[in-house]
């Protein structure tokens, strides 16, 4: 049972400034995702693409955002349960929650803060009969551990981002890496396509298009694909077949948590923290709505803020909390670490 | 007349967020405040310290961050009324408002938007009996145009970073530079204090310490300052006097508006737009309040970011306004400049 002070279901940019308000007021946080890694939509849907909209920032990529809002939470050590989706909640006597994951990961927190975006990313699948016998034996959705491609015959499939940038990375890790579309052209960031062109012609990534898979075989674990190629149709021996369709959000659990949905969205209470009709659950970033709600990342940290005072209330009962400024009382990271704006001197001029 | 879209109060971070969020949706900003510079509490109070709560900055110096707003908003050039104070406010028949300032300079706009922190910034003054004889007739309380300074002997006052830092600077311009203490030691960067020190070992800065200004003098014009330094008194020629003891924010003439107030701060209604009780006035940032408000800077970003929906209808009315992400839609400056993500390309790899 991981047990921690604020739950946070989701790691986008919501989430993750969570961690550091929360650490601010000596609260410390978990976060769940079923994505492999940090950022939402951020890291999923767009890392490499410019925001012009963060507050201080003229531009920047959304990878780069995550990269800034996880190195600034960093000093509050959060725990991170990646790559499972969280599935339950439930309510203990001592008003505590319990919240367990697809894979069965217990959680137990007074406060469970929710900022599950537009829903837990779960992957478009290819449409072959028996896949679901193969997931996790050679068939994969995401890459969640590069290394475990090491040496291995990897057979990719899709036309985007995703499919190019693991094409490139797995040319140096995997022994065989095929990329298989039903197209010739590729959609995807102009560099991405040149360097996998480049690949394929100094022969270190094969190409087949246009094509599909269509079927999978093996023997408890994945053995070969059937690829059906114009009217060609013949098989590839393999150890992995990742689809790279692309993830999409979806509500899905904590749609039947009780909770107050609108919209595909939680009500929450705007007018003070944020929190929903369940009490002790809060609901923030763009999985919340309220009157005249935007979607919008910076709206995200303003609620994360104003909810961690609720949640501190919650666990610190009757407790008073004075706000002090970061600049003028410092960090103090749960890891020792501390950061402070360098004094003034008082000094004598002869 | 000065006429604009939405009249902002307080060129903060809050007033200069706003610029650029309202840009976004085609509509003009002009910004008025008592300060000669823009940034609020940020440039005035603490330029050279670092803030470690704006989300996705670990660290950021609290000028920096003014530079980086005034960056992003440049492309909707704001208009800038500084050294003012708005004091006067007027509603129209047509529904628009007419602020007036200390100055004189009239501004008309349908919204207005107070981003005033925790006030006007206003100059703590010496106690000498004749000083406001010579307010702008060689007396400033605070420094607008260094370069009115060029050639002109100049006496400085006080013990803390403005002074040093206006000392230093004006060691290159002034022909003279004087500057006055109460005490020996002053407060301030250490570097400040290096520097003052070295400036006044080279004879380029008189230091007169431990003394104080007492007397001022000339006709119509200053033409030079009584000093008591411990027992004795005497007089120094000189073209100007700037007394830098700091300057405090007070409600000052808003506090008058109409507007109802509460812990010196403007009620709003945050369930919805950050109106206040009169309509197509809104209140954003430090200057309002509502239950569990948080005097933060990333609050008054949010708060901004609303408020500019708002006022879009009031200025646009039953025109429907569909979000889009700055990402997605890319941003049009009023200055015809153009920021846009690069375009994903669709390409057959052969
Ligand atoms: C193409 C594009 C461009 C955009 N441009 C901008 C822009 O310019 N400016 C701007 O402000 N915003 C922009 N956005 C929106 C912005 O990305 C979102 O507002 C932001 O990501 C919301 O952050 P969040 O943390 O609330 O949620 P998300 O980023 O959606 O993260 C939520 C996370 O929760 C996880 N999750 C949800 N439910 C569960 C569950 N049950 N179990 C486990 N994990 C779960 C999801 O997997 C996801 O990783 C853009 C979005 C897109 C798609
Ligand atoms: C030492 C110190 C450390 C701080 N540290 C942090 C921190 O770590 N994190 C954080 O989030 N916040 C911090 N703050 C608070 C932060 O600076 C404020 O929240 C922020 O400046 C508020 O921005 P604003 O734009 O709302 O108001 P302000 O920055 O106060 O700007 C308001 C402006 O309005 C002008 N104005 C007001 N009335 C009038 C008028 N009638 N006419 C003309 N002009 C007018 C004022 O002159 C002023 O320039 C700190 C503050 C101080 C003093």
């Amino acid at each position: 049972m991981i047990t921690t002070d604020i739950l946070i279901i989701g790691a986008g940019p919501t989430g993750l400034f969570t961690v550091f308000e929360a650490g601010l007021l000596k609260l410390k946080c978990h976060l769940i995702d079923s994505l492999p890694q940090p950022g939402g939509q951020c890291s999923e849907i767009y890392p490499k693409k410019p925001i012009y909209d963060i507050p201080a920032y003229p531009e920047i990529l959304a990878g780069d955002l995550t990269d800034k809002l996880m190195e600034q939470c960093k000093q509050f050590e959060p725990g991170f349960t990646l790559g499972e989706r969280a599935d339950t909640i439930e309510k203990q006597e001592d008003g505590t929650f319990i919240v367990t994951t697809n894979k069965g990961t217990k959680h137990k927190a007074p406060v469970v803060a929710i900022a599950g975006g537009l829903g837990s990313f779960e992957p478009r699948k290819p449409l072959i009969d028996n896949i679901t016998d193969y997931e996790d034996k050679g068939v994969e959705y995401m890459i969640k551990e590069p290394e475990m491609y090491r040496n291995k015959r990897v057979v990719i499939a899709g036309g985007g981002d995703s499919a190019l940038d693991w094409s490139i990375f797995l040319a140096d890790v995997a022994s065989e890496v095929t990329l298989i579309h039903r197209r010739n052209e590729f959609r995807g960031h102009l560099d991405s396509v040149e360097k996998v062109q480049e690949l394929k012609s100094a022969g270190k990534i094969n190409l087949i298009t246009p094509a599909e898979v269509i079927g999978l075989e093996g023997e408890g674990q994945l053995e070969s694909v059937t690829i059906k190629r114009e009217a060609k149709v013949f098989k590839k021996e393999c150890d992995h077949f990742v689809p790279l369709f692309g993830l999409s959000p979806k509500l899905g659990p904590i749609a039947d948590w009780g909770l107050e949905i609108e919209k595909n969205a939680i009500k929450v209470n705007n007018a003070l923290d944020y929190q929903t009709n369940i009490p002790g659950i809060f609901a923030i970033g763009d999985v919340n709505t309220y009157p005249g709600k935007l979607k919008l990342i910076l709206c995200g940290f303003h609620e994360a803020t104003l909810m961690c005072q609720a949640a501190y209330q919650i666990i610190n009962p009757g407790k008073r909390y004075v706000l002090k400024y970061t600049t003028v009382a410092g960090v103090d990271g749960f890891d020792g670490t501390r950061k402070e704006a360098p004094k003034a001197v008082v000094k004598a001029i002869e």
